[in-house]
């Protein structure tokens, strides 16, 4: 098939993309970006089993409602900490100042409370008793913070319970191939990463300081 | 039907969203929060016709891509400068300084920019030739900027023709009923808006400040 997706920032991408995010999808001469959008077109062009986008009304409607509130919550503030831990340090060539890494991991902690409270509640999964896309967007935002060395699971015994069961419904040597890059971002340094990229990250954290 | 929707933080609506989030919705004992979760929801529970969530695979990617694109430019930076400019002075009981508004303004246009150049390029409606969520969700957005004063329509005629057909498509009485509100927001007073709604707003508006 001629579907391709994206997920580095190449000049054949840039083509796809003019937005310039990852990942980007192509398929024939169809492009799309924003990797909900993408997930959503893949489940049904390839008409992955019901569960992960489930055709019962309320079951949609948990996922779909999740899928809205992740973005300015689990998203926005698990990159932030990841950006702020990992990235803010590389820039500036000075150590993180401790307050500033307090107060960003009490708001993303602040969004994990609502995520326990609100989305999964006692149940095994944001839907009910399967797992749906809302769970695997959800794991891979959190394992951003966790790459960054911070171990939101340790101390939330129901969250590392459901971890365990999106980890085993994904297949879990899958999903350690799909997060070895995050899971080594610590030893990221500067050299590594490309200059315009640098000069994107640099003019987002200046942005969130201002 | 026993379907609600709320739009104001009552007693009542505190026990449908524990978030106190608006809007919400409440069909017998299911309730959902999230705006663009109740719109798919009530589209689909309705069945309204096909050109508001496109059954095409393509045309629905489309959709997909704005609404989710949407939260963190459009609607971020849009409440951004409806929050900076009039709630900011309300809270503050100072004139706002013109430099912070030029920076939240600047903001704004930028996303501005990319809606025109990526979501409605040439085409009368993001989706194609038919109106469409991404569209009203789009607008609904816009409207809060103008509410604030900031007539961002004025000089994008492309923008300015794309708001004059979705108000077609939605009929203009409707959406001018649906905005009284906003567009009343200019003369909003202290004293008008409830005070655990203003300690919201006080802390929202700290925080990105900070």
């Amino acid at each position: 098939s001629g579907l391709q997706i994206f997920a580095d920032r190449t000049e054949e991408f840039r083509k796809v993309n003019i937005l310039m995010k990852v990942p980007a999808l192509k398929d024939g001469s169809f492009t799309l970006a924003e990797s909900i959008a993408i997930l959503l077109y893949l489940a049904r062009k390839f008409k992955t089993p019901d569960h992960w986008y489930p055709s019962d009304l309320q079951k949609r409607a948990r996922v779909d409602e999740y899928l809205s509130w992740q973005h300015v919550n689990i998203r926005g503030k698990g990159s932030k900490l990841f950006l702020t831990k990992v990235l803010l340090p590389l820039l500036t060539g000075q150590p993180l100042p401790p307050e500033k890494l307090e107060s960003v991991t009490e708001e993303l902690n602040i969004v994990l409370n609502q995520f326990e409270e609100k989305f999964l509640q006692d149940k095994p999964f944001i839907a009910g008793s399967e797992v749906s896309l809302a769970d695997l967007v959800a794991l891979v935002e959190l394992m951003q913070p966790v790459g960054a060395g911070y171990d939101l699971f340790e101390e939330r015994p129901k969250l590392a319970e459901w971890r365990r069961q999106v980890e085993e419904a994904v297949g879990k040597q899958l999903f350690q191939e799909a997060h070895e890059g995050i899971l080594n971002a610590k030893s990221l340094t500067a050299d590594k990463i490309a200059p315009e990229l640098l000069e994107h990250f640099k003019h987002q954290l200046l942005k969130q300081a201002s």
